[in-house]
């Protein structure tokens, strides 16, 4: 729902409940003006750069971190209105900072072309580059880009967390879980790329990098974050720690499956991107398993030779497809998120949480491992 | 002076002020310990990454940023010794993990080879990647493996300020120049790289990029950053940040003049490795700008092929040695940084600092400056 249009009377009266993500793009963009602000004051041409980071936080994405961390903090009995909500809110948008920094910096490392229908940071400055004709290599011109522009959205990740008002002691609490989860984002990131050099195919591998980048990193620690600075109770951040370690996990598996047979109009990806991009998922393992298992050797060759191929077609990403299905690879994933989604289930309603909390988590859980996302 | 075999008893009579460097040296191995071990924990492969950053850090440098830190906090008339000592030190060292990002990031954007003596990130992981037969490509591999770990660096550094143990106010009055220090520095290397690829030659770009890059950064915001966080009187801070500017010009002027001048054995750098890098320093824009004033076409066709050559030989940097020297060029920048000493040796004195502070600071405007530095 645009939020824009409405009047200043309705605006007053709507809560954040209603629609957290708009609430988030909001607060981000405040505050993302006045850093470009401020770098234009530094020196024109630094703009320019303030506002590619801008941009790109601002063009879209799921706000889901911010979210799971607003629904810990309402989980942890805190109310949607009021003073400190403004304060949740600046802090809870912080989280998609980080993420800017690791989705520019993913891309770069992966060579990916597109992010959300538009060219990729480093991608965007190339062409910059070679439309002015400027000196040099235009890569290493957006390569350059991506990493300082990364930085800068790391950086400003903190100081909008430290800027957004929290009393000190929930500042305080909330500190161990956005430490914890910024060192693991960045451990599964590097395993993931030790996983493809040492061509570690393993189920194993796949799903631990899958519990550091996605469980950790994008539910588990976010909801902790949340009820933490909420101040909410020992046995309420176990139920939630609990319920995003295993829909973190599950959305990610979806994740997996959309990377190989999703429908680039809905994931803004051109359909197995994930295969091009030599990416060991889960899925991918398990279908590897399950050919050397079956001493199915064209179909070994066939997955072996697809992951990293930059220029796989389209009709090899359907051999592929109709493989991992044949093989149950397929099958085997959708009934772990299954598993998982029901034990994350089973956690939420064992912990009692306050409502709405308890009902919207729920309503998320279903929402990021919906095979129709 | 090594610490390390001094008796307990000699060591507990030692204060910060005998040497600074080596204490934040010792803070930062007390700090990494920490992480090495946090990281081990998460996966035993992702300890040998934050090893590398560990090992990286450790390594070597000056701690100028600290150093300037320390002399901020002495300057505002704080003690070297005593219970907010640590948390200062823990404090100033931090600074020392931002730098870490940048150099990290820095010498990938630059191709770098060798830092300190050793190999770069890249380098060393694109080596490692050989040498294990890894699959893919070695470079990029020594890519991701470089930018994860400078966002590693980053991510630390904030969080070793944030745990300093600093009281609540110390901390927010410490806050501003951390958080303008951080983005100055991006976009001062993000003017450079702009700079390069537009051919852009002047003085005025080349200063300005100093001033954010190096003045800023290295030493105002690092001496604002510790007097604020001691509590210092605006006088004092406005003192220390006109002492800070100049000096970090100057600082900067001279490593320009080490970059093509120095002694491979000094500076840890091949001579001549700011021309192959393409680097358009003040000293290289002033020499372009007086051969064009004089037009002297022989010097600046060959500046002009020497910047930004990969494969630039030795006596070929001799020739752009001779001609900076022959324009002027040399003499130039040395007045510049006589004058920007003596300017910042008056703001100096005129500001009544607390002693030891003075004293330290005018030998270290002297240090950093040196032609034998």
């Amino acid at each position: 729902m645009p939020l824009d249009n409405l009047s200043a009377e309705a605006e007053a009266t709507l809560t954040v409940d209603r629609d957290v993500a708009e609430h988030v793009s909001r607060t981000l963009a405040d505050y993302l003006r006045g850093r470009v602000q401020e770098c234009a004051e530094l020196d024109p041409a630094i703009s320019e750069a303030a506002e590619a980071v801008s941009e790109f936080v601002l063009r879209g994405g799921k706000r889901l971190r911010p979210t799971f961390a607003w629904w810990g903090w309402r989980a942890a009995g805190q109310g949607d209105r009021g003073e400190e909500v403004a304060s949740m809110l600046h802090a809870a948008s912080a989280l998609e900072l980080i993420q800017t920094c690791a989705l520019i910096h993913d891309d770069l490392i992966d060579r990916s072309d597109t992010r959300r229908g538009s060219p990729t940071v480093h991608v965007r400055f190339a062409g910059t580059h070679r439309d002015n004709g400027y000196a040099g290599d235009p890569e290493r011109f957006g390569l350059a880009a991506a990493v300082l522009l990364g930085d800068l959205a790391l950086s400003w990740a903190d100081d909008m967390l430290h800027s957004a008002g929290l009393a000190r002691r929930a500042l305080a609490r909330g500190l161990e879980p956005w430490r914890a989860m910024r060192t693991e984002v960045l451990a599964g990131q590097y395993l993931d790329m030790l996983g493809q050099a040492r061509a570690d195919d393993s189920p194993e591998t796949a799903l631990r990098i899958d519990e550091l980048k996605s469980a950790s990193y994008t539910v588990e620690r976010p909801l902790q974050f949340g009820a933490l600075i909420g101040g909410a109770e020992a046995d309420t951040v176990s139920t939630l720690r609990r319920f995003g370690s295993d829909i973190g996990v599950a959305f990610q598996l979806r994740d997996d499956l959309l990377g190989v047979f999703g429908d680039p109009e809905v994931t803004g990806k051109p359909a197995g991107d994930d295969l091009r991009e030599g990416k060991r998922t889960v899925l991918v393992a398990e279908g590897m398993l399950r050919a050397g298992r079956r001493h199915d050797e064209a179909a070994s060759r066939l997955l072996n030779s697809a992951l990293g191929d930059p220029e796989l077609t389209r009709s090899r990403v359907e051999l592929v497809q109709e493989a991992l299905t044949r093989l149950g690879a397929v099958d085997a994933v959708e009934r772990r998120i299954d598993d998982l989604t029901e034990s994350a289930m089973s956690a939420l309603h064992s912990g009692e949480l306050a409502d709405p909390a308890a009902t919207r988590l729920e309503e998320l859980a279903v929402t990021v491992t919906d095979r129709n996302r």
